[in-house]
């Protein structure tokens, strides 16, 4: 069948983005057709459009989207537990900016009966990225210390309510001080606005003294060294994104000294199989909290496709606090 | 009672070490007089000697040694399972470079029946640390691929015979085909001679193309880039040494597409708690398989005390294979 889609035509500025159509397969075993209600738009996204961030192969590579909510259109052979029409949600590789979308069966996560369908749109790469890094990839625990950067960002919003729930103690930057403000509503111990990259040096006076055990990373190198220095003994650093840079100066006598580690992970690479085990694990922990309202999807607007550049102008405005969706 | 001692008088070449006294208290609680029989030369004793690595709050700040085999000479109060002249041995923060030592009994490690007492020497710093970097920091495991730098060094030497015990493969780097070749009998499986700091590209071709999943550094900085280019897919890089520089450029784009860790670790600064527990699966883990030889302490030389400024000339060398130990 035929889908209405994103098309990346070349590599530049928002006007290589266009509204196209997309030849959509049908389901294949263990495979669901998913009618696309919204796409979250990430920057995964807008460094795809400028040719910096390839689809994965198996992935459309001209069609955008990481990220989907909707409901099941149809299934495939060898899919249990799921219907026509039930409402779903949930992270691939490429291609989810599109009105429909073929995704395989362990990827999908349900969506709680609490939540509309635009509002689940809101959850998938932002609260499974930051479960993955917080719980999967650094243990976060009772009562340690969380730094969150770009604590206003979607997967901010998302660390600061899970770091909450799990009983420890988020404390975030931003460089505007008017985010941090919103971020306390969701949590948010303390927030530290950031205009020059340097944060150690005034952390511990917002801390009593206390330091992260675990940093939540989404500038890299122009960050690196500040979140060394800043960092606790036996402290664990989590990169999940390099929007200040791809490689910096690392300064590993003070990483000795703190016994500290630094761990870099992404979702998008994952092989169907970890991916699976993620959205199974994030099911049975985070669904039942976003289930009684513990955790909430946190929208900044919801835009209708055609109106795809103007959302990666304001996604890269960085203006927006908590998710921008692209409505089908 | 006085001891004779390592003494560095001020800092700088091997002129500042000469031979002095040092006034030994009496065990405490909980603690133990240990005649020591040989005390093990570390790099970190050079470091010290030139200013660079002063010694920790708690150990005498002009005598080197953080490591020594003995027998016990005097007992405190509330110290259970040890009697003056059992032959034991263990690391410590500084001042073990002594003809005699007070230690926390927590501390110490048994020395096997089958060992000499100055066999036991080569033992304590390189067993432990590349136990703790491997297997408590790296969870190395059945089949894995380990790179160990620097091979031929004590650590390296202890590192190839704890990862062939597991049940991992072990593949080393050394400057020198000489020393390779030495390590093939502790069970080295592939050798690579590195002139000029490189080693990710030609390290394929020798493991059939497999990459390998721990990496164990003593390097740092010069190696760091190599390092993350070289490693596996969720691989973990393990830092424990500096020799080639303490600030160096981190690929972190590699890091996050690898979804790889770094973990610094040193275990002269852990607390006197976090020692106990280390020794106590040493103990466990590791004892055993030096009682039964299946572990061997590996000698290069050892030098009367009287020797210590060619002892510690010889180890900046870098002609040594396995130990150089200090006999007192």
């Amino acid at each position: 069948m035929e889908a209405k889609a994103v098309k990346i035509r070349g590599k530049g500025d928002v006007d290589v983005l266009e509204i196209g159509t997309h030849e959509v397969r049908e389901p294949g075993p263990g495979e669901v057709l998913v009618q696309v209600s919204t796409a979250g738009l990430n920057r995964a996204d807008l460094l795809q459009r400028a040719g910096y961030y390839p689809a994965p192969q198996g992935t459309p590579s001209d069609i955008p989207g990481l990220e989907y909510s909707g409901h099941v259109a149809a299934i495939g052979d060898e899919v249990q537990g799921l219907a026509v029409g039930d409402p779903v949600m949930g992270i691939v590789g490429g291609g989810a900016m599109a009105s429909h979308l073929v995704v395989h069966a362990s990827e999908i996560v349900p969506v709680p009966p609490n939540l509309s369908i635009d509002e689940a749109g809101a959850i998938p790469e932002v609260f499974l990225t930051a479960y993955d890094a917080l719980f999967m990839q650094a243990q976060l625990s009772l009562g340690q210390l969380v730094l969150i950067h770009a604590a206003g960002s979607g997967i901010g919003s998302a660390a600061i309510q899970l770091a909450r729930s799990a009983g420890a103690i988020p404390v975030g930057t931003a460089r505007s001080q008017a985010k941090l403000d919103r971020c306390k509503d969701l949590g948010l111990a303390h927030g530290l606005c950031v205009t020059d990259k340097t944060f150690a040096k005034a952390l511990p006076a917002l801390t009593a003294g206390r330091l992260p055990n675990v940093i939540l990373d989404t500038v890299g190198a122009a960050y690196l060294a500040e979140n060394i220095k800043a960092l606790a003994p036996q402290g664990i650093l989590v990169v999940i994104g390099l929007l200040g840079g791809a490689s910096g100066d690392l300064p590993l006598g003070l990483l000795l000294a703190k016994r500290a580690r630094i761990q870099g992970t992404v979702l998008r690479s994952r092989s169907l199989a970890e991916k699976a085990t993620l959205v199974q694990a994030f099911t049975r922990d985070v669904i039942p909290l976003l289930a009684r309202g513990q955790l909430v999807p946190v929208i900044d607007r919801v835009l209708p496709v055609e109106d795809i550049r103007e959302a990666h102008t304001y996604l890269a405005s960085n203006q927006s606090f908590g998710k921008v969706l692209i409505k089908f």
